[in-house]
Formats: structure tokens, sequence, C-alpha cells
């Protein structure tokens, strides 16, 4: 069986939507950031980067959100959650996920997690600030340039679906307006209505 | 025929590496960074994104480094360049290219272009004072917990390969010493003796 570590509010939703929409059998467990567990020696023994999210198989562990959202997509082939038999569109489907992972969740952290590439505060005030106008410059690209509807690929619903759907939950936060890209305001309001969205936003509150 | 969007010393040698070691029929061109032709009119008509790589193929062009390395594996699989029929082994590869995508490249991207995410020229030399550290950190992880050896995931090279050795490249104008991590210090080597690596080197400096 397997087993997801994740924490309220990250990046680990999309893995933890993207195992529902699967049918998959799994866990799901919940680390507090505020008690800083996802660097405690147990969990560093599962995943060293001391990140969520972490996928226990049993072949061993996974990380990474394109690289998880990917595997599951392949495990579970009947819930069509990938273009798995075409490379070039599941290479559009990696292209959309990569671009996610390291540009728009990046640019976010920089809200918050400062320090990673800093150490001074005025440094931190200077990175936040800038989080509204790098968030909203990627929404607006994926957007104009990316997104087809009514899902991000078009007409199959995919793994970039949970994952653009946990970035856009980032939004408000950010001090975006989700309305300025009506066409990521539309997915967000589709995505929420989803039995299996709507299972994972109220076990992570629970 | 394919046709890559390079420039120097930048992740997009990765797949040009790669390219290379399929055995794939396909084209280089260079940008200059020095010229800003990544922002020309031309390119973002190609890439939006304004970056390398971008791979032009004749379904449409590909960007974001982990999804075109694996696009590449898929379309030429006697290259065996990735285990593309166990998803688990699969899952491995992605991982680790997604954290060098999303890790350690970011960290290195920190020294030149604080611009991204901060205005204040005491933070673009904040960011750049701890490049070293970042960069060696991961490295350090990448070492200890990832590598596997003689290649990255083992007896098998992979498209894992030619994107750490296109990312071990930068530790030295990173102040790293490569010495501290022997395995890789040993890869770099090995990897800097392959036809096609030497092939796609010379062609850079040309
Ligand atoms: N590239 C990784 C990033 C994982 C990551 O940064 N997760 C954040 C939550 S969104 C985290 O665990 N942060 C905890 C910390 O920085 O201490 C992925 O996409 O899975
Ligand atoms: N996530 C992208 C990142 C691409 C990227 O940032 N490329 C850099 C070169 S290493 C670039 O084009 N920089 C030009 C610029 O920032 O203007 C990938 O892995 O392909």
């Amino acid at each position: 069986m397997l087993k997801l570590y994740y924490a309220t509010g990250t990046c680990a939703l999309a893995t933890y939507m993207t195992l529902e929409e699967a049918g998959a059998d799994y866990t799901a467990e919940r680390l507090s950031f505020k008690d800083n567990q996802q660097n405690s020696p147990d969990y560093l023994a599962i995943n060293p980067k001391g990140r969520v999210p972490a996928l226990v198989t049993d072949r061993g562990v996974l990380t990474e959100t394109p690289a998880m959202l990917a595997y599951i997509a392949q495990t579970f082939p009947k819930a069509k959650l990938a273009p798995l038999d075409d490379p070039f569109d599941f290479a559009q489907v990696q292209s959309f996920n990569s671009y996610l992972c390291s540009t728009a969740h990046i640019n976010h952290a920089h809200k918050m997690r400062g320090a990673r590439w800093a150490t001074q505060e005025s440094s931190f005030a200077d990175m936040k600030a800038m989080v509204p106008k790098t968030m909203a410059a990627c929404f607006s690209l994926i957007e104009q340039k990316m997104f087809r509807g009514p899902w991000v690929m078009g007409d199959q619903f995919t793994i970039c679906d949970p994952y653009l759907h946990t970035l856009s939950h980032w939004l408000e936060g950010d001090s975006v307006d989700i309305n300025a890209t009506p066409k990521i305001a539309d997915h967000f309001k589709r995505m929420s209505d989803r039995p299996a969205v709507r299972k994972v936003m109220d076990a992570q509150k629970a």
C-alpha cells in the first residue's frame, strides 16, 4: 500500500488529489510544519531533503511532485491521468508540471522561505514584496500560452490539473487576483467541485 | 528533424548531450545571452518563457529540461537512456532530474539571476554570497543519498548523467570544490571523456 507524507496547504496536495483521482489504495500522514516535523530524524530517514511530499511504495520512497504524478499516472493507467502512449503529448504534460515545480512554486517559495537563498532580513522583505508580481506573471503565461481548456491539456483531465489547482490555492495569499486569469479562475471552481478534491481539502483541514 | 536552441554554459547542454548520446538527427542553434537573444521577438514566438533550452519537433515545441530528456529517452528507446518499462525506476530517474531542475539549478541561478526574485543590489549580493553553500549542500546530498555509481542510477547510463554533468560544470564558478564529492568528481572525469560529451563541449565553444 502507498503512504503519502504531506502538510497542509503545500504542493503535496497535488499528489494527494492525484492518488484520490486514481482510485489508489493509500494512506496519508500529515506532518506539522509548525513543529518542524519535516526535519525530524524519523522523517529525514524517509526523505533526507526535509520536504513534503514523499510517497512510500513497496519498492522504496519517491519524492518530487512531477515524478510522483507521472508515476501515479503510469501505475494506474485505467484512470487515464496522462497520455501515456504518446511521447510528445506526455512530454507536454511533463513540461507543464516542470514549469510549475521549477518556476511557479519557486516564485511562491520566496515569500516564506527566503532563508534558503539569503541571510538578511532586508533581502527577505525584498523577495517577499516581489511575489505578487512573479506569481501573477507565471499565471498570466499559463493562461495565455499553456492552458487549453476546459482542462490544462484540453478535453482530457490529466495530472496537470490537480497540480495547477494546488498552486492556484496560493494566489490569494500571494495577493494575486485569480480573476485576472479567467480560464484559471473557472478551472479553480470546477476543480473545487470534484469529489476527489473535496475529500482531500476536507481531510487536510480535519 | 529536431532543432535545439541552446546557449553556452547553460542547462541546455544537458539536452544537447542527450540528443548526441541518443544518436538523434538534429541541429543545434546557439543564442547569445550577451545580446539578449533569448528575449528577441523571434525567439519568444518559439519559447514565450525567454529561456533555453527549447526543442522544436515536427509536432511542436518542447521546453523544460526534465520533460525534454524523458522525451528523448522515449523516442530513442534503442539508446536505452531510461528504464522505460519500469514505472518505479523511471520515477527515480525523474525524481533525480526534478531535484536538479527545481533545487540545484535554482540555487545556482541566485548568483546571476537575482533580479527574478528581488529588486535591491543588497539582496543580489546576499543571494550571490550564499550560492557556494547551497550548491555544496545539494551536491553533498546527491553524493550521499542519490548517486549510486558508476552512473547516477547505477550500472546503466541514463538521462540523469548528462544533466548532472551539466550542473557539475557550474561548481567551479560557484566556488564549490568538486573533490568534496569524490563520486561526482569521478563521474565528471568519465563523462568528460565520452565522445558525445566532447563533441557538444567543443561545438558550444566553436
Ligand atoms: N521540488 C519539490 C519541492 C518540495 C517542497 O519544497 N515542499 C515544501 C512544501 S510546498 C516543503 O516541504 N517545505 C518545507 C521546508 O522548506 O522546510 C517538489 O515539487 O516536490
Ligand atoms: N526550468 C527550465 C529552466 C530554463 C532556464 O532557466 N534556462 C536558463 C539558462 S540555464 C536561461 O535560459 N536563462 C536566460 C534568462 O534568464 O534570461 C529548464 O530546466 O529547462
